[in-house]
């Protein structure tokens, strides 16, 4: 790609980690006439979805769909089930981590925090000590990616410590949950988050939330905390009458049947594997243009690596957009780190494949070899891509 | 329209309170590629979208556009605005009024209850009387149209009332803003909320929430309640940058844009006139057949009649689905009254002409007649629905 998109028909690849593209055959579902919620065609609707999303998931427990963000799901998730008075482990090793600390500070619950440095995982012996010195922990939440570090953690292994305790885990699987593998049930989760915009291919304002049987007992056991909206109680109870108890965003919901579908007709490990070869490919080919990776952990569903010395993070960033078309990330402010202007992300999830990553790192090879930043030959980016996709 | 319309087409009339009908130029609008929302692309349509709002709410303040329900909007007024510890007089007469008493309920807010008989408006001497005897009062919480009865409030009266106190006037106004006069500054009304399905002629999953000067004095003076994401702090302190705090629905803003942009083609206050002379033209037609209104102070968003002695409900709106592809809704239940089974109710709201109401009334006469419910001869709804339109 050495002639710019600029002047010919502007053909956009959205390669940020959320929102991410659309197909064209859920843009025309979303299109469809609207539906009334109460109603028999909507909660087949509702019914149908609700199922795929419990196979996406892995888990014969319900999943709900509530109206929202990710923010809006994972903080449900929280008021919901934490028991009051109790303490909660929060797991931050980046924007993500640390705003579900910032939520439970805004509820005023008591944590202990585990903060780790921004492109690190946290170590399961972490959790496990954190646990055996605070016995009356009452959940532990955490990132599977940590989308602003481009980091996945070892969710299974800390699912396996947690489940032996009376605490909760649960886990943030915004940009994990049908990108990479995640196995509810089998490992033991009792709470998995996830958002429409992500590996499910959908415009934003959907937000998942799957409850496992420790969590659907606690929600029994627990009082309401502060919430109406939020209380999972209400969603679980229409959840199990094909119904929500707000009206939900008719169109967006029949959109994800017809993505769900399409993930279900290439198969779930199908799209694992696409996502994790897209995404180590990625890898090779930024590496070979000497760019240094932001993780020590890295996300098969997002990949981050920092600016070589002076490059311009709006100027560039700008320039891919203007003159390709192609749409990246760049990087967010913490408290563990201030990675704005310092590194870039481009996504693997959902509605991407080989042709728009190699579009993408193409125009990124161009643009900094423009500014004096590539040594190597000309193509040694999609040449490390093709090479490891082959 | 004395065939029915099962066997052609199912051509379908969405005649309920919301979701009401979507323009199709609004549907292909939604269906456009994603954009990503940290882009000056996304912050120019949400300008342009929230300087629509402002005047759509006749108000020079903010009005901020929430990802959720309209219950989501509302709640987050109603978290966000209450003093710590103070009461609130909250009105209800259907079962959204009760709604926001359950949401104050659910955070432990202490009330001063007005309930009047389901089908009545509150009166504003009331309201009066309840603040002068309850001196700290910290908000007055009211439904312009409360839906679930089809009554309309004098919003006006009361915020009158309420703005000589220090109480702030939270208005549901979810199936009022683009169907009935609201001049939320000229009438000093301190909190709007509205939602994308009414008279927004959007699918769910965007509410909004207009602030007068007042509210914006209290969120700066009060601290925030237990909430992170309904904190409308979060989303003023974004909305000053064009901005939202969590991943917007951006497809829905961007049908936002165009919904608004038909709205004031037709014209504001031509929507209202278009509004009311189709709901006038109802009642009429109602009346004509024999039919009873449920409310003594109906509003022009949404008409609701009870059923005549023998007629069930879910016979009847199957029938007018099956048969006829019409959709209306049914009652509700709740604390002041049970009318599920008991009303029916169609909307006026949006996207519907005298075309759609008068195949809606005329297929609600022919079931009628069929049931042996209606006494005058055949057309005499959509006669008087004709000549009142005249």
């Amino acid at each position: 790609m050495p002639a710019t998109n600029a002047d010919l028909f502007h053909k956009t690849r959205l390669l940020t980690p959320g929102p991410t593209a659309v197909p064209e055959a859920v843009l025309l579902e979303m299109a469809q006439p609207i539906i009334h919620h109460r109603t028999k065609q909507f909660q087949a609707i509702f019914k149908e979805v609700s199922e795929q999303l419990q196979r996406l998931f892995r888990t014969a427990g319900p999943v709900l769909t509530l109206a929202g963000s990710g923010t809006t799901a994972f903080e449900a998730a929280q008021v919901s089930l934490i028991k009051p008075g109790a303490k909660a482990i929060t797991i931050a090793g980046g924007k993500f981590g640390e705003r579900w600390q910032d939520v439970y500070n805004a509820y005023g619950v008591e944590q202990v925090q585990i903060n780790v440095p921004w492109g690190d995982a946290v170590g399961p012996a972490q959790v496990e000590e954190a646990l055996k010195a605070n016995p009356g922990v009452s959940v532990v939440t955490m990132c599977h990616s940590e989308t602003s570090t481009a980091t996945a953690a070892d969710v299974r292994a800390v699912a396996q410590i947690v489940s032996k305790t009376d605490a909760l885990l649960l886990v943030d699987g915004i940009t994990a949950v049908g990108a990479m593998p995640v196995e509810m049930d089998a490992w033991g989760i009792d709470v998995l988050v996830t958002g429409s915009q992500k590996a499910l291919m959908l415009p934003p304002g959907l937000g998942m939330v799957g409850l496992g049987p420790r969590a659907l007992k606690r929600l029994e056991e627990v009082k309401p905390g502060p919430c109406y909206n939020l209380d999972l109680r209400r969603w679980l109870a229409s959840w199990k009458k094909n119904d929500v108890p707000f009206t939900p965003a008719v169109s967006l919901v029949r959109g994800l049947r017809v993505a769900m579908a399409m993930i279900e007709a290439e198969g779930l490990e199908n799209v694992w594997a696409r996502t994790a070869g897209l995404a180590a490919a990625t890898r090779e080919a930024l590496e070979a243009i000497g760019l240094k990776r932001i993780s020590t952990s890295p996300s098969d569903s997002v990949t981050g690596v920092f600016y070589p010395e002076g490059v311009d993070d709006s100027a560039f960033r700008g320039g891919l957009r203007d003159e390709y078309s192609v749409h990246i990330a760049g990087g967010q402010d913490g408290r563990g780190a201030k990675w704005k202007g310092k590194i870039f992300r481009l996504s693997h999830m959902g509605y991407v494949d080989a042709g728009d990553t190699l579009a993408g790192l193409s125009a990124i090879e161009s643009l900094l070899r423009e500014a004096g930043c590539v040594s190597v030959g000309a193509g040694a980016a999609v040449a490390a891509f093709a090479g490891a996709m082959a």
